[in-house]
């Protein structure tokens, strides 16, 4: 018979794993298993703690749809995307450092050529953005694909509001040219709540956090032979750079995006009013011979 | 600025939290951050499996509905039900022991008069349930509200087929007399797999586990100034009884569902074919005159 006391089911529960085939699977839910019952003995969680815990994960899934991603978001709040990120990504000299991916890169964007606006239907001040590749050591990178997306001057994304755009913006994707460059314009994004109306919105408000997240760009590097680098580039002139609700800040990603007053940019285009630029160099990781994960297989 | 490494952004997550105006949500948070925290760093968790976890949860919050609760499900093939349950009911002596609620108990039974038959459109077997409940020190209990579920002896509960016969089924109310007993009839039920269709079965494959649970009827029964019992009583013959998928099963609460060959059972009914005969006798806890949430509060 089984007898388990508080103190014992846990060997008996991770001992259940012994005959998984994956050792990586096995050790990973091993490991799960230890800790969750580690936390539920720390607190001591009551019957009506651990209902409540039942019910709030059951929304967390189902607040989730093609254009929201809610367990992203809790991950984020709680940190755990940033720590994800940190273990797997200790950087070389060069390579630019790496933050959350974040919900909103939901849709494959178009492939444009470099120098296209991709403002779309979104209004605001114009920003230019002129970006160069190369690898951690130096030498650029021709044919690297760099997927960009940001939000409008209302901190929405295109995703969260299709409709009323009539389709996607502030959102493209881009190859570096001979010299590892790329350029596109757009509008400039402002600093946003994360989507409080959800499960993890509550979390927010129980706990007097703010949602806030400071005014950023998204790249993702993808090119052959180097790790995909997944990043933002932040407004060094943003509100809360300091208290991130997503602990994504690293002040090598600030930078500044400078404000110019009309005249003529650098692509020939005249511009009439103000005018944000923001010039950014990436430096990719060459991959693993062989990754962690064909190391613990 | 805010670079937090893998080592210093668990304290900085933490600390988010220390404006939350109640105590034990800070508390409860803190402990889940650290706890989640190690287990990310201790297995090295990599972005590919953390996209996996997500998706993962996602799964599991979208296969419930108002007759699934797939997070139930892999709390109790964690061991976590059970462990929750151990920390909340350590029992005085008299008292029955408890164990899961588990994902079934999803619909109000209405009450019925003692004797009733509830198998309704259930078949096999015929059982008689006679119970007594008594305070942990003996006195019977009159006017306790008993719930009672159980599957069919194909192993399904009556909320996976309501189609198929026509309402609840194996599944009900009954008040206790004034010597604290209670009957009724229905059929046998088997030992079964949990829902192994979903997420915790995808789990369970990966693993190798099997998903029976050994042939149980639930009991909830509720009694003013007592401790609300949540337990299954188990059939001493059944297969599982060592491995039960949820880690259910206490020895105390394993009893014979004895054999009976046809004839006049206790309440007068004439039976033609085999029928079993459970008599089992339940002890409830006084409820503690301040409980640990006010405690804590």
């Amino acid at each position: 018979m089984s007898n388990f006391t508080e103190h014992t089911i846990t060997k008996a529960v991770v001992e259940r794993f012994d005959d998984t085939p994956d050792p990586r699977l096995r050790r990973i839910l091993g490991s799960l298993v230890s800790h969750l019952h580690d936390f539920v003995r720390d607190v001591e969680l009551t019957f009506d703690e651990w209902k409540f815990a039942i019910e709030y994960l059951t929304r967390t899934g189902q607040k989730c749809d093609q254009h929201r991603q809610e367990f992203i978001l809790l991950s984020d709040t709680l940190g755990v995307s940033m720590l994800v990120d940190a273990i797997n990504h200790r950087m070389p000299e060069g390579a630019t450092e790496t933050t959350v991916l974040g919900p909103f890169y939901v849709v494959e964007a178009p492939e444009l050529p470099s120098g296209s606006d991709i403002a779309g239907g979104m209004t605001g001040t114009p920003l230019f953005v002129e970006g160069v590749v190369s690898s951690a050591d130096g030498m650029p990178l021709s044919g690297a694909l760099v997927d960009v997306w940001h939000t409008d001057d209302d901190g929405f994304y295109d995703v969260q509001q299709l409709d009323a755009l009539g389709g996607l913006a502030g959102r493209a994707r881009f190859r570096t040219d001979a010299e590892g460059r790329f350029q596109f314009w757009s509008i400039m994004p402002t600093f946003y709540p994360i989507p409080d109306d959800g499960p993890v919105g509550e979390m927010l408000k129980a706990t007097r956090r703010h949602p806030y997240r400071p005014a950023h760009v998204h790249f993702m590097i993808r090119a052959e032979k180097f790790e995909t680098l997944i990043t933002h580039v932040f407004a060094a002139d943003s509100p809360y750079l300091d208290s991130d609700a997503v602990f994504g800040v690293k002040s090598s990603l600030v930078a500044d995006f400078a404000k110019e007053e009309g005249g003529t940019a650098p692509d020939g285009r005249s511009v009439a009013g103000p005018w944000r630029r923001l010039t950014y160099g990436f430096g990719v990781k060459p991959a693993a011979t062989a990754d962690r994960a064909a190391e613990t297989a």
